[in-house]
């Protein structure tokens, strides 16, 4: 945890948004997994760890905007449960750890805050139990814009002391790529790799940020599947992060040759995704948008595939129209703080567009979660990618789909290509940009070297 | 997955028993982590498994009793679903692989309810999700008595290929527990272990079937905080399984010293916890009650402890007023299969106990789950132990409670002990029983003897 202090100013700072108000943070409650007393892996709320920190199941927050107080709801555990389960922090403890200065139990929370005559703030709920909860508080009266902006607005600057934690978290993350490019070799499974680089992090006491995607099939954007064996010639692509140990994520992505040498195919497409990341770090200073960077990252992937004989003609109009879609689908990076993909159960347009109206539909270009204007404190992705997916190729070329643009009989030697991506995570500073965390071999050059060694 | 043919005949069983009704059983939800389309492992329910096999998520089985027919409710991905997160299965081939002679899409469910005319019968919900849609699909009409019951009576008893699925499932267990022995030593951390046993699980794409357990605290009974560095001269207890590919439970307990040898005083009180296994195990066949299997290694307890000055007075009067629950808690054992606790969602005492009203009070035997006449083809965990608990110690001390039978001034000595458990699992056979899965090492010299070569 950060100090009493830091919550404190946090909530401070909130308080000062919403005027003579009631603020309702519900922390996270455990999620049977298979019958009520057997738990799936507990992971506190984001929003309740940014304002209070507290890393404990059954919590509830509850801030009075107006008087600046903040009370801690919580149950201290009984002996038969010190018994059963060893002692933890009492509430009382907590609350001081958290720079609260009043708790009660939980059974007086409804009571609490049904005798409140100011309005009261909420959140949006993604679990079923809060969504419930906050249908009995509030009989279904919705969750609070203003609230929304604010705390968006506020999770949106990391402090110094979260760039730290993130940058110090990412030391797992490293040594979680380079051992899956050391326990990578034809013959391999995926989910023999997958396990041991989970169970690096779990020894550490790191959970993972999100699950992990390990495949030679990289072309599959979302794969959670680890049922291939791994075959010389092949690529594959590792995208995974560890959080840190106040649960800040870290968002990771290298691509890499199973028998430790890229052939001069994924030499030459590795080289324009690299380009991409490498013109797209360009952008990345106060002031610029987000969405520039996507597009300038588009522009350079079609100067790449025209140089391959795989696109053809003017590179504006066909990322203008939107054709290099078909080889590079998803944005460019997203936000990245307590979530992987920050704050976007707070709403992704408020979270990445200045305006709403600004998110275009184009396929593709739809996806970029991140357009704004850049500000000093943005933790974010930059993660282009270039992907064969046969699924799409077959839809694109039947509709004739860009056909000004895309050389489709020259695609078809492709098709088992797979895909590649590279992604690093990087604060914005005042002066321009920083990737986080130590540096994870990248160029070709550092990852066959690392990889020569593989039995 | 098990053959169509195994699902199909298990509903049919489960239909005898349900007079021309409708029986529905909702399959499990991704539930998010910290945001909507961020998830947890899934788990699918088990229930649900048992009776279709299918682990896939957002599924809904109905069964009509009357007319023996089944339907599966799912939903195909969209081509934009599987550009993102790869095929699947499609529904069709799912109902294929269950048996199942219809298949609709999702939305269709809650029309194709409401339209029956027969009464409607489902389990008892442990998750919010599940809950909320019975709910809105039931108005709060409970879920069905004789349907709990048919269902814990068919899943109570293993058949040959469950048996196989669990003896098999065992080897990954087995090799955790090993691998735990072997990383042991003075200075290695608790949470270093638990990662890569879990990790170890992961590699085989295995999941835990519950939290592990491992602590130089072994007295806490379900104690899941891993922040100890062990210490020579330390027990340090190892509760954990891996489930099998079908999602079968295994539930294993070692205790073995940090430093690879049990000094005079772990050797005697490992003795007496291996000699109350033994004993339960002769208890272990059809006809006999697992309350009288528990109450013998109850009474091997007593005789052990007084033997070391712990414990005075008739053995008999000490177990018939519970002073050995002092040292001995919890119960000898529990139903396992789907779930580690076995049903223990559809009631704790309608699986474990002949009459709810055979089930104790007094404490220690209040917590015995499973007390019923044992039946060829159950399969049930068999795990003394023996604790010594600061927290109860002082409490009964303070109460004067069991003074005839405790000797408290001798035990001010082992109140750093920690507890030691032996936890095997085993099936009821004709004859007697069986112990499942591969050996792992459990005698004082089996355990010293892989310990021997840790650094």
């Amino acid at each position: 945890m950060f100090s009493p202090d830091t919550y404190q100013n946090r909530r401070k700072a909130l308080s000062k948004t919403i005027e003579d108000g009631i603020i309702f943070l519900p922390g996270n409650i455990p999620v049977p997994m298979n019958y009520p007393s057997n738990h799936l892996r507990f992971r506190q709320d984001s929003n309740f760890l940014y304002f209070c920190g507290l890393d404990f199941p059954n919590l509830n927050l509850v801030m009075n905007t107006g008087s600046g107080d903040s009370t801690l709801f919580g149950d201290d555990l009984s002996v038969d449960q010190i018994v059963w389960e060893g002692d933890r922090t009492s509430i009382k403890e907590m609350a001081g750890l958290a720079g609260i200065n009043h708790f009660r139990p939980n059974k007086d929370l409804s009571k609490h805050l049904k005798k409140k005559k100011q309005s009261i703030h909420y959140l949006p709920q993604y679990r079923a139990d809060q969504k419930k909860l906050m249908e009995q508080l509030f009989n279904g009266k919705g969750s609070s814009k203003n609230l929304i902006q604010s705390v968006i607005q506020q999770r949106s600057i990391k402090t110094e002391e979260e760039i730290i934690e993130i940058d110090q978290g990412m030391v797992v993350t490293a040594e979680m790529h380079k051992l899956a490019m050391m326990l990578t070799r034809p013959g391999a499974k995926e989910q023999t790799i997958v396990g041991q680089i989970e169970g690096f992090a779990l020894s550490y006491g790191r959970r993972l940020a999100y699950p992990v995607i390990f495949s030679v099939r990289g072309e599959i954007l979302h794969n959670n599947e680890y049922n291939n064996t791994l075959e010389s010639g092949q690529l594959v692509l590792n995208d995974s992060g560890a959080e840190s140990p106040m649960h800040y994520a870290s968002d990771i992505t290298r691509t890499f040759p199973v028998n430790g040498k890229f052939n001069k195919r994924q030499k030459a497409i590795y080289h324009i995704v690299n380009e991409m990341q490498f013109e797209a770090f360009n952008y990345c200073e106060p002031g610029k948008s987000y969405k520039d960077a996507h597009l300038k990252a588009a522009s350079i992937a079609v100067e790449g595939l025209k140089s391959l004989g795989l696109m053809k003609g003017k590179v504006e109009d066909a990322v203008a129209t939107g054709a290099h879609a078909l080889f590079f689908p998803h944005g460019l990076g997203h936000m990245m703080g307590l979530d992987v993909h920050d704050m976007e159960g707070l709403g992704e347009d408020l979270v990445g567009y200045d305006d709403k109206k600004d998110r275009s539909d184009q396929f593709g270009l739809a996806y970029l979660r991140l357009a704004k204007e850049l500000e000093p404190g943005f933790v974010l992705t930059v993660e282009p990618g270039l992907y064969f997916i046969p699924h799409l190729i077959d839809q694109w070329k039947a509709d004739k789909k860009n056909n000004d643009f895309i050389n489709y009989d020259k695609l078809d030697s492709y098709r088992d290509f797979g895909g590649i991506r590279i992604e690093d995570n990087i604060v914005i500073t005042n002066e321009g940009y920083r990737i986080l965390g130590p540096p994870i071999p990248k160029t070709i050059d550092e990852i066959e070297g690392l990889m020569e060694d593989n039995a």
